[in-house]
């Protein structure tokens, strides 16, 4: 069976499609500036990305560009609608209400709403989305996998922050932890890298992209994870603040005359390693070429990155009591060879033996960086959460 | 000689008078209510406490009853004002400026007030306390001993926020870091204790009291520490919510139509373990009784409170590269025997060998809670604030 993976944002649209026997990618692409001028990228497996403006008013439209280049006679990889058996729709924000990935059903688009405003910008985005597919390809199943939904297992003393409980009670304010997709995909790819039970290991992922965040995963389950209400908390990644001291909002508000919002814009947009670098760059490439040309302000950013990956390594290791393998993945976590070494200079302690020449130049491939017979194993593991939305999907219709 | 410390608050101001050879306290009490009606507490060493209303407009009075409660015929402890030889005054907050204690000067006074904002509660009402001391008993040599000082040798990459470098540059917007005192003086005593020296030891100090902070000690020096700008940061405390998403600032904000500064006011005060118990308490005692009788708030006010614990122990490991001996100390730390019983069962992973049975009902004492041979030693360390003042001012008036 053939499945589409939508990831549907505000004004975009990304999709792929995937041969779930093979695993294999047939096309994919991103349609992009929907509403405003439309602009839609398509590759097929093997062929030449296309690029073209086209008018995409809604998110209809945009799928209907999708569906009609996967099918046509040029370019199409398949002959017509009927061979895509199902679609599975990355959905951002499951709050307590989805532990796992669902058949999507009136009820389910019902409880997403519910969700919005926890995830104001990403929910109904992915509604829309979910109503354009069901409107174009009537009695296609379709499932919706949830960024949030891995993260359900944490017990209350990782989910609960220290503040009122009537904000749990009234207004769901908890620990929800994003990237779930991609924590599950590469802890469970770590555990058959290494030939034992996933059910019987202590892994710490590392996801790491411009998005950041890092999970423990004990016993298959997830029971911690940096992110928290939203994906502001916990490291320092490429713009955002992660964890600071909540006085600084007030400090820095009163000093500069912003309100909350404008406050959530400094955290959100113009902090992190980009913050840190005077503005430099939100990018490790750009980071590490000034660093090494002797920029203090970015070698302080990548310091800092790096330490509070290796502090969150420290603590969930403590929040697991130990650790077997710890797992680097997405855009910096899987190619970024100077922050591997930074994180890992730090963990001697736990039994990391890293090696260095192995790690040195790797970029984008599975790999394993600890040395033979070091207690905890390290790898890098690409993540790829287009397969793993396709497999959740493939799983509840097949 | 004899040294007086004060500790001053903005409507209250604590003493002791203290042998610095012998480390004997002669005489302690507290003046409270300054300003408002007056309430002034004394107590000689072996003798009775006194309690009495005084009239106190300014601290200036407050001041003029302890050098008098402490000179009289019936009560005191010294015959004159001679026999102090220095005072000891605890500063909250010395910024950048001050790595360690110093004695008083007219620059001193204006460098401390040029951290006012980093602590407008605190630092106005310690140089309150240093001008009336002045005024009552000029000559007398004052030493500054600041809560922050010990902290200053924290590394960049563990006091930069992942924020706009230019509020580090315009506002010295960093992690500060507090209780620098007692981490100090009880990491020091563990060294003793331990028959090591103290500059070639990993220690992690958990002064967890109604304000509770991690930090730590890499060789003698600080190098991370739980507190940040603020004493807001970090451990979930008393009514303190300690690290949070900062983004449920705006969420609650929005929600419950609170300005900054009104949310400000739930994170500190309504916030923390007494939040969490749906406001039973703020004092562990009241939650360990309403724990033991099926109370499941409370329940998991102590397991978020000791989980957060673990996850910083967990941390500074890494940070330090291993760890050697980790001390419990203040209130909650000397007292609590479950919170250190649930705190190191996260912690056999680093080889904690920890003894329930020496744990078990100890209070307010020094003793070690690693069995022998344990491969990182466990120790509550009773604190001790003002012998650490006591003793700063001594090294640096004698």
């Amino acid at each position: 069976m053939n499945v589409l993976v939508i990831n549907c944002g505000s004004s975009s649209l990304k999709f792929q499609l995937i041969d779930a026997e093979s695993e294999k990618v047939m096309a994919k692409g991103i349609c992009e500036r929907i509403g405003i001028d439309g602009q839609f990228t398509y590759q097929p497996a093997g062929g030449e990305k296309e690029k073209s403006a086209k008018p995409m008013p809604t998110h209809t439209e945009a799928i209907q560009y999708v569906l009609e280049a996967l099918t046509n006679d040029k370019t199409g990889v398949v002959s017509s609608l009927d061979e895509i058996g199902a679609v599975g729709h990355r959905m951002v924000h499951g709050g307590e209400k989805f532990a796992s990935s669902v058949v999507i059903t009136e009820e389910v688009k019902k409880a997403v709403e519910e969700c919005n405003e926890l995830a104001p910008l990403h929910n109904p985005a992915n509604l829309i989305g979910v109503e354009a597919c069901e409107k174009l390809m009537p009695g296609t199943p379709m499932v919706g996998v949830f960024d949030t939904a891995f993260h359900q297992t944490m017990p209350a003393r990782a989910y609960m922050y220290g503040l009122p409980y009537e904000y749990y009670e009234k207004y769901k304010v908890r620990r929800y932890g994003f990237h779930g997709t991609s924590h599950s995909f590469v802890s469970k790819r770590a555990a058959e890298v290494m030939e034992k039970p996933y059910d019987q290991l202590k892994t710490i992922v590392c996801h790491l992209g411009n998005g950041a965040s890092v999970t423990a995963v004990l016993n298959g389950k997830s029971v911690d994870t940096s992110m928290g209400l939203t994906p502001l908390e916990g490291l320092v990644m490429g713009t955002r603040s992660g964890d600071i001291d909540p006085a600084i909002m007030e400090f820095i508000a009163h000093k500069e005359g912003l309100d909350i919002d404008g406050m959530m814009k400094v955290l959100n947009k113009d902090s992190g390693v980009y913050g840190i670098s005077g503005g430099l760059s939100s990018d490790f490439r750009d980071l590490t070429d000034a660093s090494l040309a002797g920029d203090k302000k970015a070698q302080t950013a990548m310091e800092v990155f790096s330490y509070r990956v290796a502090k969150y390594i420290g603590a969930y290791a403590a929040a697991m009591n130990g650790v077997d393998d710890i797992v680097f993945t997405a855009g910096i976590g899987e190619n970024d060879d100077i922050v591997r070494s930074q994180v890992c200079s730090y963990l001697g302690y736990l039994g990391v033996e890293f090696d260095e020449e192995k790690n040195k130049g790797l970029r984008g491939k599975e790999e394993e960086l600890s040395k033979p017979g070091s207690k905890v194993r390290v790898f890098v593991i690409p993540t790829n959460e287009e397969l793993a939305i396709a497999r959740e999907t493939m799983a509840l219709v097949k």
